[in-house]
């Protein structure tokens, strides 16, 4: 590693200067200088509820849709900041819940129907699990256009939490599931009422009413006080300010359903895939990537690592393989522990960059033995030529296919997808 | 489950009023109503980093020394939110540190002095890894006379948090570890210029260079942009704001090490403990447990989720143990995954309470067999009675007994330490 050298010739040069290091003033969130007299006030006020340094400004906002993308290319980890949790919402505006007024009703084909405080739900037996929850639209090439190809804005609809709450298949139980009921349907309290229809099959699986994300209350863009968790599935699928189970014996065709979140395929004779809550193995280089405020380069040739995310809604991710030869040999990634289901899991790859053009990208294999297809697969599967996905000005679902980041010569990065 | 039959009469008396639920106005952070002229701004600003409800309200702040333990019963799962992690520092105002002009050095027994940019450290290979923080001071009778004897008091001096950062040993071998280190002494920025000795096996085993914390930059209380996270050993190890790594061929006896942290043990003569470092198996209930603002109640008979956290400097958590009678009998509780080494690990164990009086406990074992001890097992070892405890003033270390909640026959939980 070039550090070694570089870092010594900064100790001869910097060593005399240590001892004065770092210790500045205390500044307000804004970055203005604070008074002695505002001191204590402020440093309480950030003792009892701590805020992130204000040198530090990541935020959901270099997007498209304004303040909706994770930062990916600064993600650590696979837990995401709750407060850079990706959000999408079918009304603009998070209703405002007092959680002392609100309820949770499960009604329809059960024995029992019944209402939920908050309380009452906290009281039942709880699960915690760490699931990723992803827009079935994230990287639609419709959204990324050339100036947007920054990893926030290709793949930054995916975000990874620990949910805590009570299992959907708890309350069904109690509240008598009757043997007509094969499909529940889950509502909404934002302004258009989202409404979401989800086979019994998996309402009985791995469904969490959810009143914790990341160790506190989940927070108010991501569905406070209640949300589903439908690991895997669909983002859509993961009703935020949930406060109706309906249980039914078809599925409900609801609006959000019905006029988006399927695209027309071709190879189908016009007709659109229905019901295809599944997702699909995806990966993504996450740094070196196109990040915030545009494309970012690489300083100079030398070691870097590679870091990126993997996930599926098929389970957990088995294999990550890392290419840097635009796809010639692929090596193996190591993959950081934990690894869990239906949950983003990490991977890193040690690369040095000779300083001429490179093409990076990373393939994921889950525990069922899927494998993230090539862009020109998806095509095939499709039934059209990769021109049609870098032309469609509809939003395309469920799209997952290996992501290609060229680095150019001068350590620029930009997507290659469709170079 | 008394909550079916509530339930149904909670349904038939409000069911109609269901429809108009839960939809209110937006407020500001204050809980004031804002205007529509401030509306956007406002939507605008808790989208780009948003905040937690305003009707979340848990701080560090109940306890004796202001702002600093988490308020572990309102904690779920096994990840503490970073603006609630506990904090103990030497120097009260945590430094304002730019990180652009921040730098770790690392010198003494090595062949090749290193300073480190924070942009150089992370373009190093990086690990995430889930482990608790937890100050040796924890729990310490001292610190939790009866008023304030509430699990956020009592055990709030532990957090666990994914670090994200650089191996410490990658870093010596780039410096050129000489043979003749034994030891490294670590030091902070702050003003007390914290400082800590760390025996060599320990720096080149499992110690991270941290610049993340879960997901994000560490927080400035916790060490921004830089703190060493030292899994298992005593809070006190994991220095904050690192601004130094000396290799060493002893330990320094600095005065944090010095002054503090060691406790005059009748059986051993006077003499005190040095370099007691690894952190024993600690479990408690946090739920049902003393809560906020003094003792908390059970509003009745019923069913109720006993729930808590267990961890061991020694490695994994390998089973947690639950007795609702005074110790007369003990069953095993349920984990939840991810059960991880030196990181909390969340225990849950169904409860139906018959309203008498009763006392719940917890008992963790670890993988190396270890056992939590009961307070006569602590007392034993130290060679006094349980009495030496309970009276003393000055603060106790290392102190990880059972810990018993006494619920009342009218509901109302308080410590029964020295019951």
């Amino acid at each position: 590693m070039k550090i070694n050298a570089s870092g010594r010739r900064s100790f001869l040069k910097q060593g005399a200067a240590l001892a004065g290091l770092a210790v500045g003033g205390v500044r307000s969130a804004s970055g203005a200088p604070v008074s002695q007299a505002q001191l204590s006030v402020e440093l309480r006020r950030r003792r009892a509820y701590g805020e992130r340094s204000p040198f530090e400004t990541a935020t959901r906002g270099d997007t498209s849709i304004p303040e909706s993308h994770t930062p990916l290319h600064e993600q650590m980890g696979i837990i995401t900041p709750s407060a850079l949790h990706y959000v999408v919402s079918h009304s603009y505006d998070p209703p405002d819940i007092d959680p002392r007024e609100h309820r949770l009703l499960i009604h329809g084909l059960v024995d029992r129907p019944l209402i939920f405080t908050l309380d009452e739900l906290k009281r039942l037996p709880s699960v915690s699990r760490i699931h990723f929850i992803e827009c079935a639209g994230n990287t639609s090439p419709s959204d990324t256009k050339p100036l947007l190809q920054t990893v926030q804005n290709t793949h930054g609809w995916t975000s990874c939490s620990v949910w805590t709450g009570v299992s959907l298949s708890l309350l069904l139980k109690e509240a008598g599931l009757q043997k007509e009921g094969t499909w529940i349907v889950a509502e909404g309290s934002d302004a258009g009422k989202l409404t979401k229809s989800i086979p019994i099959e998996k309402a009985l699986d791995d469904v969490i009413v959810a009143y914790g994300q990341n160790g506190e209350a989940v927070r108010p863009e991501n569905g406070y006080p209640l949300r589903l968790v439908v690991p895997g599935f669909e983002g859509l699928s993961n009703v935020k300010w949930l406060r109706r189970i309906k249980v039914v014996d078809e599925p409900y065709h609801a609006r959000s359903e019905s006029t988006g979140y399927s695209v027309l395929r071709p190879a189908f004779a016009g007709k659109a895939l229905w019901f295809d809550f599944e997702l699909g193995p995806k990966s993504v280089i996450t740094r070196p990537a196109g990040g915030a405020n545009g494309i970012t380069a690489l300083p100079g040739p030398g070691f870097y690592e590679i870091a990126g995310l993997a996930w599926s809604g098929g389970g957990a991710i088995r294999k990550v393989e890392v290419s840097t030869d635009a796809g010639g040999t692929w090596t193996e990634a190591q993959l950081q522990e934990p690894v869990l289901r239906k949950a983003h899991t990490r991977f890193v790859f040690p690369w040095t960059w000779n300083g001429r053009e490179a093409v990076l990208q990373s393939r994921c294999t889950d525990e069922r033995g899927d494998v993230q297809p090539s862009l020109a697969e998806i095509a095939e599967m499709w039934g059209v030529t990769p021109d049609f996905f870098q032309t469609s000005t509809t939003r395309i679902f469920h799209f997952n296919p290996i992501y290609p980041w060229k680095v150019t010569s001068d350590g620029h990065i930009e997507s290659a997808l469709f170079a």
